[in-house]
């Protein structure tokens, strides 16, 4: 058992894994942040969705009126969502490009230019930024996780 | 490549991976229940949101009327998309987490804690509970990956 | 530092291994498509949903009638989240499947079988074909993901 447990740590002592890890764990931590910014809208702006939520607010039609949607609760919504669909593809091809033997500072560029991307967009979508900002910062972050699809294909290749 | 395909065995024979991989694929298995719940409230109600969706109720108006939401299918849609935000950090975490070398009794806790919390949330979302029960098991979720995302960047940072 | 360097690599090296890194490439790429399909829409139908998004097009009312949703707009949206619901589960317990040493013949069989069932998938909802194609082919990825789910319990179980 020893034996194994040393192994699967080793995986973390690779320089590139730890970076990986690194990285990975500051911009999930910034997605779940959305779900704290949405709740802090929908209180302050007192905008829910369930009915069980406005209980505390008074008993039928008073609390009715808050079952209602909110501009920026939506806006904090929708940065949620756009976290999703794109920090997913980074948190799962980012692992494979971390086991595909990179260069370390090669990996610490894509990491840490996609996270930088990402902290930016988050701004431009709640501030907001006027355009192209919004949609620059996504398309940088976008670019590199493409950029390590491409390493993994040419790597792990086996269709 | 026998010798390859043993190594990459071993990770799966470590107790606290094994733990990891049991307990992602139970929260992703209920994370995958809640698609057939929504088409379950989509069939029972008959509501739906895709013409194509409502062709086997009839032609033209009468299958119109189908189109149209219903709060059962907007909930359990509501508790998928509340899963997608919680179980997708815990999933890329967690596995950070199990190769940062924890003990197994804190491992097991950090899973068992953050699996019975979803659980509870889901029937929370669905029955629904009172507040503040299902805001209580999503905060529970929450505070266990923040806690595992704190000792993977303990132990992995490098920025 | 090389001894452990080589290590990680060798992961990429195990051939079931690098068949999931090709075809979770492959899946994630196809999820991110969505964001473009999704905006090349916005664009052409000018159905935009942030303010400043609208800027371009003209100022104060000019810009708002692009304020609007647009039934091509929201079915790759829905497309897109259909990917997420269903391509996260695979991505996660893919991984674990492909460490709990499987046979490279299945390993590939399910892999692309879920791939080509997603490809299908989204041609069905963006045509969209009528049904069940679509439905067919949900559940066809669907099961893969449970199959594989079913190996890893079987193989890592440890509650």
């Amino acid at each position: 058992r020893i034996g194994e447990m040393a192994k699967s740590t080793q995986l973390i002592d690779n320089e590139v894994f730890r970076a990986y890890a690194t990285y990975t764990a500051i911009v999930l931590l910034k997605m779940m942040l959305m779900s704290l910014i949405t709740a802090y809208f929908r209180m302050t702006r007192k905008a829910f969705v369930n009915p069980e939520d406005t209980a505390a607010f008074g008993k039928g039609e008073s609390a009715k009126k808050f079952l209602r949607t909110d501009p920026d609760v939506e806006r904090a919504r929708r940065g949620h969502l756009n976290d999703l669909e794109n920090i997913v593809p980074f948190v799962g091809i980012g692992l494979l490009y971390a086991l595909s033997g990179p260069e370390l500072s090669t990996a610490l560029l894509h990491f840490r230019i996609f996270t930088g991307a990402r902290i930016i967009h988050t701004f431009a979508y709640l501030i907001p930024l006027p355009q192209p900002g919004r949609g620059l910062s996504w398309a940088v972050g976008y670019s590199v996780t493409f950029s390590m699809a491409y390493k993994v294909l040419k790597t792990a290749w086996l269709l």
